[in-house]
């Protein structure tokens, strides 16, 4: 789904850089070795190839079930097998929904059709290629044939309902109509639903990604007034992964949910449609014009409607078969350490031809794949176990590594170190996310990679932005921290992982460490992101000219990959993990504190009659909902929890630093094996509350109600968001105890280095 | 001009309110006589008949030197008088230009005539008179015949500059296309005719006030797509007033400057378009695709242009004569202080119609001048002298305001005691600007006028309006604080006066206190704003349906004057003005640190290359001009100052409390032209810095870059903003004799008093 690619500079502006102070992890001997090794690597890296490969895996339409994305998979494989790599296929029978009908009508006032399909546009051969593909559609959404008055949602996110509300407002047995944008996109139709709505129509803003923004491709990047955005809204937030067989493999043979059992399948239809389509819906309405945070940009006066001035119909049916998904999966043996595992993924299954997303940052892993061949070829082995991994059905919803992982789930927690995941790339910042014992590890990582714009290092490039942007006026506090850390040379945090992309199962639902890494913020493939206009053209035109990004991802993943691999000690820093949990902590009792006093304030207004006192009468029908009172929480166990984490970390770091270099080889070995295991100790059964069970990590999540973006301490922080406090209360001693467990797995290895030093 | 108006309900939330804590000013038996009065003064408010009066003033275009303008003001004559006024017109001879010729073509690349002209719309019978329309214009812009590429400058504003700057592109021998909004007009093309450019065209944007906000007039009240806002570009920031008699009244056989002598006339010639034409012109431009705070609402990606790819041929030519400007002078002797002046304008001449600027303000101005012409037809007289106002030549640049209160200064400085203005009016809360002594006063009259909408005080609405925006998520602090003052029950801040309109030169050239009211937030004739479409049909259908709030108008500053002209005892409160001007100290400290620090952080950017490493080399041509290094300041003077001034106001304050009822007669009437003496203080020579002499006031001013907006101690605030040092240095010096100078005007007070209480 490729959503590091659309961080802004702002966000990459926030990621790790290069780190001044850190514990010797390699010896002097090693550490040549180990540059040597890379600068070798470094040789085998072509943009030249990428191009080439980019241009024929990009070449037709590859989504699921398509006979391309099958023929990737199987190119794919023949090349692993080729440079070297012990690979195959891998197979899961999936739910995957295809388009047997879609239709969208304004019956009324007057009549149109929306287009649902994306012509080509001139200079862009590939857009011409229609035949294979497929029309408009979200997947998993409901099969249904509606029509009713039509409600602008905004981006269709809580706060919108609430605002619609106050002006009187009601979805119920209507078709809202939602702008892209400020929350996921399954998240809109899903809440569509919850309030009664019979149907649900998505559109790209011409403000938030289309002329607004840049020239329309093919003049400029970005989204041109036909096309529109595919996705998958399946209720992620749930579980994801094949919707039959949640937690567990969808392998042949597995016993599968009946379709009405899923829990993750929404009930009403979804169509996505181009602002060329929405403005002729938009434009229709009546009823009140809407706030000023609700506008967008097509030249007409946005209303909120809901009256029967304006009326759609809606139409979808699916085909609801089992597809095939075709994961790649390839391996080379660890010559000292084959049972510890490094793991590298990439999707290859796009929703038309896919060149930014994904195969922009499939072509990386292969070139990386390609050049540890070619090292191989000189004899050299890893000294553990890498595992390559080409996914299929991710744009879907995590089908094809979720699957993976929850097949092999057992043989993961005992052996996998990290997965370090990628999924498109761009030009500009280098942006990480992941967990943070590894922020020193990245700093120093980016710190060895050349930027090709500006001769300097990616991670001093990382730098000068971040202190660009934390200067800027109006910079956020979270950016000024940013900066302050780059200008006084510490790491600057890594962010914490949402969901979006094929980590999410390593990471939240089995605890093994994991990262996701990408380029961006200079040009931008959002214009044309899960439409027919994301081509080789429109991606070496104006997302990565020449290649060279591709390349720069290739070294960055690469030297994460054989850095792990090759490591006589773990290359974690706990004391960053242990500073940034402290810091999420502040986060929440901030929230609670913030909540408790937006209630305090909105009692004293409703006390006072001040909102229908200043309410204008010609726009809104009444006060909001009182909110909750926001009881004090016992936030200790938290607080001592992390005590302990800090003390432990402290001491592990210092210890590692002081006896690591001299422990025997058995020892160094076991402190690699157990610093894999103790990531894993984020995870607490029965993980989080309200049927969301399948993420298991009280550290890290995706948002109920972000979709990718990440909630930290999610079992805590969304119950006081939502109003749970008995959760809160719960939590708050679950997440205490993953926190002390992995205390525990320090100590541990502070005991395996024979005690702590001094 | 009415920026009042245009006040947001944020703004208008930051006013004063009812005040729970006062000084016992009137006396038991003064109050029931003054309540009765009061409430007999409201009988003669009549909505109906406002109505038919705007009807008539608005009925043609009223703009100076126009048929309809002179017999608007020979109307208000005669009507005044009808009230038993001794009224008079008193003329000057201004220079006003008006149009000739006015052209704006696209020359490349292809060919396009602005349209110039506003045609009609149905359902609204005004806007078909146009034969007595001026064509597209701006006031006291340049001749010229210019041809050359066009550079769009997003606001036209001192940062845009910089932005341009680095995006590598320069004005010079171009025409700059500026849309409206962020900063007064007049700085637009002043700050393009200071960077080389040879011509300016404002346009604006349907963001700002178009179909983006509300549907486009007839169907709303927006600005529709060949509707463009006149206005004056004089450099107002020097002086206000015509532009030939700086600081002396323009009277017939004053001396004159010649025209190019004056330092306030443009030497570029200006068009001001609507979006209909800036769509042809801004959408034919190339170049960088412009930064995201540059975007507006048009369909299109707007572009830096300043290539040879777009050209403009522009060609204005004015008719440069002298026109005659009739202000409407009406006085009601006072009974008891006939030398103590109560005063109150508000301005008849309009850009074309005028309704809701100025005429919404006028009517409610008439509708006092007749009820308290009933009252007097009683046998009531007035304590003291009211002084009406009906200015002429306001829109220009306050040409009659300013050129009268230039020729009678001096008996104004000796009998004014406040100037009250409007400058039209709208639907929603009160707002007022205004000297800070007299906050207390506007919360008590703030309590005894019912809003027609709650049925509760206006003020209590207000009050309700600031609790509800102060907690709105993302509220600004100023916002964040004005709700608390709210809740609390203190008085809430008045703004301070700026500029555009007519109480400028009694407050900044004079120090004679002014007040500046009118009711706004809701609704809004933001769309029509000096268009042919601000008509009696939109005023009355989308600003102030059935004149609800022309009524609430009149009883609000009708009750401003009858309290200032029957009071026994000032109605100021100093402790207010004393603690204001501490905040605005507070302010000034705060600009010095953070410009400081602002510049020591981008000082280590450009030490670590920072800027060319995080640039996009596809964007921006360098990194940006150094910022000058911040020297600390001696606030000393101004410091003791303050501490003087906040204990001369308590003592005054509290004595006045305790002693002032039984005071003589005599004593009393001393006190409150004292009071009217002590708002001089502020004034001091030689004035602002920088060819602003005219303006005198160390408080309070409009500011060089802002126009409009108010700059408080300005002299200090504006040197350390435009990094004068030295002025810096001058102006603590020259600020700190005001403040002392007003607090020997207060403790002159407490000795008239016979010294402190207690």
């Amino acid at each position: 789904m490729g959503p590091i690619m659309r961080k802004s500079l702002l966000l990459a502006a926030s990621l790790a850089v290069l780190a001044l102070s850190a514990a010797p992890v390699l010896s002097q001997q090693t550490a040549t070795t180990q540059a040597d090794m890379e600068k070798t690597f470094d040789t085998f890296i072509s943009s030249a190839e990428m191009d080439g490969w980019m241009k024929k895996m990009a070449a037709e339409p590859n989504h699921v079930g398509s006979p391309h994305d099958k023929a990737n998979a199987e190119d794919t494989l023949a090349r692993f097998k080729a440079w070297g790599w012990d690979a195959h296929i891998e197979e899961f029978q999936v739910l995957y929904p295809t388009p047997l009908k879609v239709q969208l009508d304004l019956v009324s006032p007057k009549k149109f059709s929306a287009t649902l399909t994306e012509k080509p546009v001139p200079g862009d051969a590939t857009s011409s290629r229609t035949k294979a593909q497929l029309p408009a559609y979200v997947a998993f959404q409901g099969d249904g044939d509606v029509t009713a008055p039509i409600v602008y949602v905004n981006y269709g996110m809580p706060d919108d309902y609430k605002a619609l509300e106050r002006m009187g407002v009601d979805v119920k047995g209507k078709i809202v109509i939602a702008r892209y944008g400020q929350g996921w996109r399954g998240l809109k139709p899903k809440l569509a639903q919850d309030h009664g709505a019979v149907g649900c129509i998505i559109f790209s803003d011409p403000r938030d990604d289309g002329y607004s923004v840049d020239d329309a491709y093919p003049k400029g990047a970005s989204r041109p007034a036909q096309g529109f955005q595919r996705g998958s809204v399946a209720d992620m937030p749930l579980y994801p992964g094949d919707p039959l067989t949640p937690g567990y493999g969808a392998t042949k043979d597995a016993p599968r949910l009946k379709r009405e059992e899923a829990q993750t399948l929404l009930k009403i239809p979804v169509l996505p449609i181009s602002y060329g389509d929405a403005e002729k819906f938009l434009g229709a309405m009546e009823g009140n014009v809407v706030p000023p945070n609700w506008r967008g940009g097509m030249p007409i006066t946005y209303h909120v409607g809901g009256t029967d001035a304006a009326k759609a119909h809606l139409v979808v049916k699916s085909e609801w078969s089992l597809k095939t998904a075709y994961n790649v999966v390839a391996k080379m043996e660890g010559s000292q350490y084959p049972d510890q595992w490094v793991m590298r993924g990439n999707h290859h299954d796009g929703w038309v031809f896919g060149a930014s997303d994904p195969i922009s940052g499939h072509i990386a892993m292969m070139a990386e794949a390609k050049a540890i061949g070619e090292l191989a070829k000189t004899g050299w082995r890893p000294k553990r176990t890498l595992v390559y991994l080409s996914w299929d059905a991710e744009e879907p919803m995590l089908l094809g590594s979720t699957e993976w992982v929850e097949t092999h789930a057992a043989e993961l927690k005992q052996k996998g170190l990290i997965y370090i995941n990628t999924d498109g790339n761009g030009r500009g910042f280098l942006g990480v996310d992941g967990n943070h014992a590894f922020q020193n590890f990245v700093g120093k990582v980016s710190a060895d990679v050349t930027d090709p714009q500006t001769g300097v290092s990616v991670g001093q490039r990382q730098r000068a932005g971040a202190m660009v942007v934390g200067a800027t006026p109006g910079a956020s506090e979270r950016s000024k921290a940013v900066a302050k850390a780059a200008a006084d040379g510490k790491d600057i945090p890594l962010d914490p992982l949402g969901s979006g992309s094929d980590y999410s199962s390593f990471v939240q639902h089995l605890g093994v460490a994991a990262m996701n890494v990408g380029y961006g913020g200079e040009g931008d493939s959002g214009g044309v992101y899960h439409s027919a206009y994301d081509t080789y053209e429109h991606h070496s035109k104006f997302v990565d000219p020449g290649f060279a990004y591709a390349a720069v991802l290739a070294k960055t993943t690469g030297r994460m990959v054989l850095r792990i691999s090759e490591t006589d000690l773990p290359v974690q820093r706990y004391g960053d993990f242990a500073d940034t949990v402290s810091t999420y902590l502040d986060e929440v009792k901030t929230l609670a504190t913030n909540k408790r006093e937006a209630q305090v304030a909105q009692a004293k207004i409703i006390a006072a009659d001040g909102f229908r006192l200043s309410d204008d009468p010609k726009q809104t029908s009444g006060p909001p909902t009182p909110l909750k009172v926001v009881p004090f929480f016992n936030f200790a166990p938290l607080d001592n929890a992390l005590v302990r984490l800090k003390a432990s970390a402290a001491t592990y770091d210092k210890t590692l630093a002081a006896k690591g270099a001299g422990l025997s080889a058995d020892v160094k070995g076991k402190l690699v094996a157990l610093a894999g295991k103790t990531e894993q100790a984020m995870t607490v059964e029965p993980g989080l509350p309200g049927g969301r069970g399948w993420y298991k990590n009280m550290i890290y999540a995706p948002g109920r109600f972000t979709g990718y973006g990440a909630k930290t301490l999610p079992g805590v922080r969304e119950a006081i968001e939502d109003e749970r406090w008995n959760d809160a209360e719960t939590y708050v001693g679950l997440t205490a105890k993953a926190i002390n467990a992995y205390a525990d797995s320090l100590d541990q290895g502070v005991a395996l280095m024979g005690g702590p030093s001094k």
